[in-house]
């Protein structure tokens, strides 16, 4: 009885062609592997992209004056790159403005403290008592109205992994997001947090904040983890230990940026049919947006200008989203713009965890491309790169159309250093190593062109509504 | 002739008392020093201290609301140690304060830059084109006139060595002290330096500068490391780029604050003269002034408490300097304080080159006192120190009273590390290794200990106006 459910649960789950023929990479596409892997590692094209963004254009936060430029920058970028055919589609979103922030503790050890405040945040001066907290489940667990006209302080120590899964505790699933509406049900006036970092250093982590529906937000900010800890040690000298907080921020109106759109056209039967790989071309304001993301941006720019003189049967869709940071609006456009084209998506994939080398590869492509996934996974072998079941997932700004029925890949990235820089002035050029970005760029071309020589598909299909897919 | 020149030379460099009576160390006190380091090395009071004052109090401008609570901190601090003794000596400066500081590139490329402003630059807003020059020598080379209007920019990257020999290039007594002046020489408007680091991040290295009389001061200040990388990448991309440099500080009257002094009384016939160690007490303000100088007052502090149980023959003196930071008034004050008693102070030292383990022993005592220096150097050796010829110097606030005469020594820190963090905002707690520590305390305790119990002096003595010594 269990297994009949099991096995109707998967018959449900996959999409219909997964029991049709078996998708396979022709042998004269694999014999381009190496030439074409070889000439990856080799190229400077996807360093030169990024250096050019982060320094021409510099921080481009979704709604500022930077994120036109960026997207001029793209358009040019995508041409000068020779791609064949270079659009733009609209993405509209609310604007969020910093301008200032300033954190203090007073009294008898008064001294400033670092902070940057999340985004989302309502702008405003509170002052009041430190409540310390070591995680969210503590905070939640405060009796309601406890900490009333308080200062909660969430003290979280982020912990490095490769995979950065972490995050899910401190960022934008976890405190970042969660905790400011936590506080606000508990009576609080302000919401400190240390970073979502793995660093020890003066450089807070921004990122975006959520406030629940019918809370009246409240000032927002996240210390730098030395800060996280000063305050800390400040906590325990004197547990009346007060702070002003003081922010210069909110919502701005609304902004309609762009998804900048390259092609590399295809020249098959399928050539209507295209792999998309892509970036995001907004990035928080502190620092220069290297590894987040102007690296993706880099890599799948240059990966699929690599492919042009290769001829590709399918057509090479690079996308620079417009503003990941605040809300997957680029993504979430995207995948508006296209939900009639879910079938013609042959893979989608996107490169939003910095630059560090890959390490494995993954899809949600059904059993019936299993033949061509392995190929793929074989021809990325000399790249370091394995399959690891269970890693990586549609990325970023490809969720959303994932969830309308097309294919994933990823491409894990090695994620070890990447939150120690992560929504911070030191996410900056310097933090990018130009031969992991090379093997990067050729991850991509690798992966890129095999899918785009295919015989047959890798299972895209429009999903019915509440369809379960991984 | 030549030979006969430098006798006479020496003759007139050594003080009178050189040709005197052997100075030794008698074997009961050495017989105290492997109990003593051993206790050193396991003592705490070290880092309570470095804790104590970069926690409670942060960070410590001179003629700050901060200046006033160290100075009360130092005061308790010195009595919970246990010294005999506790008193304070004035010490009035000029004050400067820091408001704000803002940099940005305009037009096409426009984004802001990390900037701090040099300590006693005026205030002001200027814009104008940037030209970049790679270090001193070139501003200085360039006609004069030649760069009139523009923001001067010297683009020298500071070199990393264990004895940090060049920050004497990029510091005070280079490019940060006489860049500004040499660039109003030229007609600048403004003044940009690379901040005179060794790391590579985006938090600026202040310090101050100097105007030679005369010249009417411009606004001067130093990008972080990587901000003067992307201001080069963009001068290349655009040689009329332009830079708006807004600083909101400047000089603030006149203050009197505090050299914070603590004394461990001696027992025998020699109490009255004393054996100096110190560090100072003010910080600049971005970070806590943990490596600079709450290090040095802790090592001084630590030690000097480790030895009242060993009632000393001379009494041993703990200086918490005010005002290193802004032209060594603290150091200059005492010098003048206690310019009559020369020949009292056995030997002088102070700790301001961080908390990095101390690998070598100098001191300028004369030939008579040779046989006690080599007994203070091998008691140091298990401590990994060695007497290294031409290393060393009068640190920081002990060089005025050394120009007087006293005769000093010096426990060299390993520097290798100090410039990456020195007058940023990651001046931090975190940056001290207790070991490390430990083991400056281990060696300020047996160097002060032999010192004090020595039979015979230093050869401190005061010196005819304009006698040299080195």
């Amino acid at each position: 009885m269990r297994l009949a459910s099991l096995l109707l649960a998967l018959a449900i789950a996959l999409p219909a062609h997964a029991q049709q023929a078996t998708t396979t990479i022709p042998q004269s596409a694999l014999d381009e592997v190496p030439a074409l892997r070889e000439r990856a590692l080799a190229d400077r094209t996807g360093w030169k992209v990024v250096e050019s963004l982060t320094t021409e254009v510099g921080p481009r936060m979704a709604g500022s004056e930077a994120d036109a430029r960026a997207v001029e920058w793209a358009k040019a970028k995508f041409r000068q790159l020779g791609y064949d055919k270079v659009w733009t589609e609209p993405v509209s979103f609310p604007v969020w403005v910093r301008r200032g922030e300033r954190a203090e503790v007073l009294g008898a050890h008064a001294q400033p403290l670092v902070v940057t405040a999340l985004g989302n945040s309502p702008g405003g001066t509170v002052e009041g008592e430190v409540v310390r907290f070591p995680d969210l489940a503590a905070l939640n667990a405060e009796p309601d109205g406890s900490p009333a006209g308080t200062i909660a302080f969430v003290d979280y120590r982020m912990q490095r992994y490769r995979d950065g899964h972490d995050y899910g505790v401190a960022g934008g699933g976890g405190i970042r997001g969660k905790g400011p509406s936590a506080a606000i049900r508990k009576g609080a006036i302000g919401f400190l947090m240390r970073s979502a970092g793995t660093d020890m250093s003066r450089a807070p982590h921004t990122g975006a904040t959520d406030f629940d529906n019918g809370l009246k937000p409240i000032p927002s900010a996240a210390l730098s983890t030395i800060d996280a800890e000063q305050l800390a040690r400040l906590v325990v000298l004197d547990p009346h230990t007060r702070v002003r907080l003081a922010l210069d921020c909110g919502m701005g109106g609304e902004y309609t940026s762009q998804n900048v759109i390259g092609e590399i056209t295809g020249r098959g039967p399928h050539k209507d049919e295209v792999v998309l790989m892509g970036g995001h071309l907004d990035s928080w304001d502190p620092g220069t947006g290297a590894i987040d993301d102007a690296a993706g941006v880099g890599i799948s720019m240059a990966a699929g200008a690599l492919l042009k003189p290769l001829h590709p049967q399918r057509t090479i869709r690079v996308v620079a989203f417009a503003n990941e940071e605040r809300g997957l609006f680029g993504g979430k456009a995207y995948a508006a713009a296209h939900s009639g084209d879910i079938a013609k998506h042959q893979v989608v994939s996107e490169s939003d965890f910095g630059a560090g080398r890959i390490y494995s590869f993954n899809t949600n492509a059904p059993a019936s491309a299993k033949t061509a996934v392995a190929q793929i996974a074989e021809a990325l072998k000399p790249l370091g790169i394995e399959v690891i079941e269970g890693e990586g997932g549609p990325e970023s700004d490809v969720g959303a159309i994932s969830q309308l029925g097309a294919t994933w890949a990823s491409l894990s990235h090695d994620g070890t250093r990447y939150f120690d820089y992560h929504h911070t002035a030191e996410d900056t050029l310097d933090k990018i190593d130009t031969k992991d970005l090379a093997q990067n760029v050729a991850a991509y071309a690798v992966f890129a062109w095999l899918a785009a020589q295919a015989d047959g598909n890798f299972g895209s299909a429009p999903k019915a509504a509440g369809a379960a897919k991984n």
